[in-house]
């Protein structure tokens, strides 16, 4: 199972809106296939693995896959079908399929044809795997990752708004690994007023762009912005009930641009949040700013923090701090992570931490 | 000589205003004897080494040595004229000593006796060792531990400045170690005022209580505040030049207590740290809050960075951060570190960091 979960590590983040999957097929102790879903229509893992093991080798196998085998037509028949006319003895699972078209029927169809099943080796791990998927299946709503850098001292910038750089260049690079993984990428248009950033991938053997999703409940973009004219991703304006209409016909006359005037004044984060989901995003990266960074964390949006902190102390009380907006009144109230892993980057350090009671929507 | 800078790491916080010493003696490849500098006034770390090894296997060895040894009568006779009295033949030293007392005449002396003397090896652990001895005897301050602990966001508190508590009970048992092997620990009077805490060492097994310091330019400090009454520790209240004498007195004539009036309105950070320095506080541990800590950043008067970060997200444009005051203007101008050291304690993160450019005065 280990090798069928190393399996599916290879094909993260190039199988969206699909989870990675991974299989490895045993016959008498011995490896006789392998294979990974590697990309949405193409073949499942299972298909790829029984393909290499032979018609012959698979019959009485033992089959280790790492997710609930599929049990309905999608763009590609159901592989608990293909197990059961394969004669396969024994079928081991390490999670089951949340998506409600599967979700435990797979593994009994399976059980129903005689075959033995297993459930929940590697459980965990299996499960981290596909966490922004089954988070989306789930939800309907994008797996939100709140992105932030700052000083020792929680410092963005300093009293004068000075800002570059608070983080290093290897830092910095290792924030466009995560914007190629993501679907999206979200800022407020506070920061396209003062940053006018292009919010694109930059990594040395180029990248995916993420759709780049402005939160702009009064639509402030300007027409000149580089997300509405650099044409290098779709962008997606966000904006409330009560939009200037000519500017908004200009900019869906914008090639990529598409604005979105949801139904309240102000856009609230949840209602994006459906809508980015209906959309087909699955995950989500926010890059800030300090208000929009609030919002998410009042409204308990945020399944993973990513911290980069840089050792640099630029002291101000009235210096901006990571996340602005009011912010929680009481301790009880905050939001409690647990810290997954702490990495140097350069001469800064990296935090991923994740919410430690799970309170997404 | 790892064996000796171990020996030498064993008395770290007990030998203070002196160094720590580790010392080998050592005889046709077999250690003969050992010691280490334990109290200041008892034994240098080479006559104890010295007298286990005794007269006989002492002659024509070599002796291994954390620190030069020294060549002025003090509390003890020198060392230098034991060794040479000793017949060794070799003295191996890690570092030499910066005290204008010794600076090298321990090593000239050595030599004109005929001695073969080697000098610099495993250096930089040695210094290490004696961080704070050698920035005392060089600038006459003590050395600066400034003590941060927020959380993910750089927090401190809420925005309706609750604190109890950002960090878990072992990040908070982990400050209480670095109490017990400070000289001296400083707050500001808005601290006193605040939260009205004892400042003492609470460690499971007692521990030494610092001195406290509170910076105090206008004796603002309540006569009924514990760090007057409870007589747990000195107090000393570095006050401007205006006092209120009558205050003055009355906080003068309780136990423990003394106020201290420097000759300016309001204090200066270096003109407190020379005070403390010459009345022989060698390290100081610095506890805040957010104004007290943005002095000691604007005067560059910090040493070394102790950041507990607890994974939780406070949020709020307006919750207190590390780091007050002021601040830089520029990043060209923000205290640069570098990340020595990275652990985890409980729940939470400790970073201890270091400035990059020594800065110190």
């Amino acid at each position: 199972m280990k090798f069928a979960i190393d399996l599916a590590k290879r094909a993260t983040g190039q199988t969206s809106p699909n989870p990675v999957v991974g299989c490895v097929v045993v016959k008498e102790g011995e490896i006789v296939g392998f294979g990974a879903h590697l990309r949405a229509g193409e073949a499942h893992a299972e298909v790829n693995a029984i393909q290499m093991a032979g018609e012959e080798k698979t019959r009485e196998s033992t089959v280790y896959v790492t997710l609930e085998p599929c049990s309905h037509f999608g763009k590609t028949p159901p592989c608990s079908d293909l197990l059961i006319q394969s004669q396969v003895s024994r079928v081991v699972i390490a999670s089951t399929d949340p998506n409600p078209l599967v979700a435990g029927k797979g593994i009994a169809k399976l059980r129903k044809a005689g075959i033995e099943v297993e459930v929940g080796v590697c459980a965990d791990e299996a499960l981290a795997l596909n966490q922004v998927f089954f988070h989306h299946i789930k939800t309907g709503k994008p797996f939100i990752t709140l992105k932030t850098a700052a000083s020792l001292d929680g410092k963005t910038a300093t009293h004068t708004n000075e800002s570059k750089w608070v983080t290093g260049p290897d830092a910095r690079m290792d924030v466009h690994q995560y914007r190629h993984q993501h679907d999206a990428i979200l800022v407020g248009v506070g920061t396209v007023l003062a940053d006018n950033p292009s919010l694109d991938t930059r990594l040395p053997n180029g990248g995916k762009n993420p759709i780049r999703v402005i939160l702009d409940s009064h639509l402030r973009t300007p027409l000149d912005s580089k997300v509405v004219t650099d044409g290098k991703a779709p962008t997606w304006i966000i904006t409330g009930s009560k939009p200037d209409n000519e500017k908004m016909a200009i900019l869906e006359g914008r090639e990529g641009v598409r604005v979105y005037s949801l139904p309240m004044e102000k856009v609230e984060v949840h209602a994006l949040l459906s809508l980015l989901g209906e959309e087909g995003i699955t995950s989500l990266f926010v890059e800030g700013g300090a208000t929009v960074n609030g919002s998410f964390l009042k409204n308990n949006a945020i399944q993973q923090v990513i911290t980069y902190i840089a050792p640099k102390l630029i002291g101000g009380k009235d210096a901006p701090t990571v996340i602005g907006g009011e912010g929680f009144a009481t301790m009880d109230e905050v939001m409690e992570l647990e810290i997954k892993e702490v990495t140097r980057i350069g001469p800064d350090l990296k935090i991923i931490s994740t919410p430690k009671v799970d309170k997404r929507r």
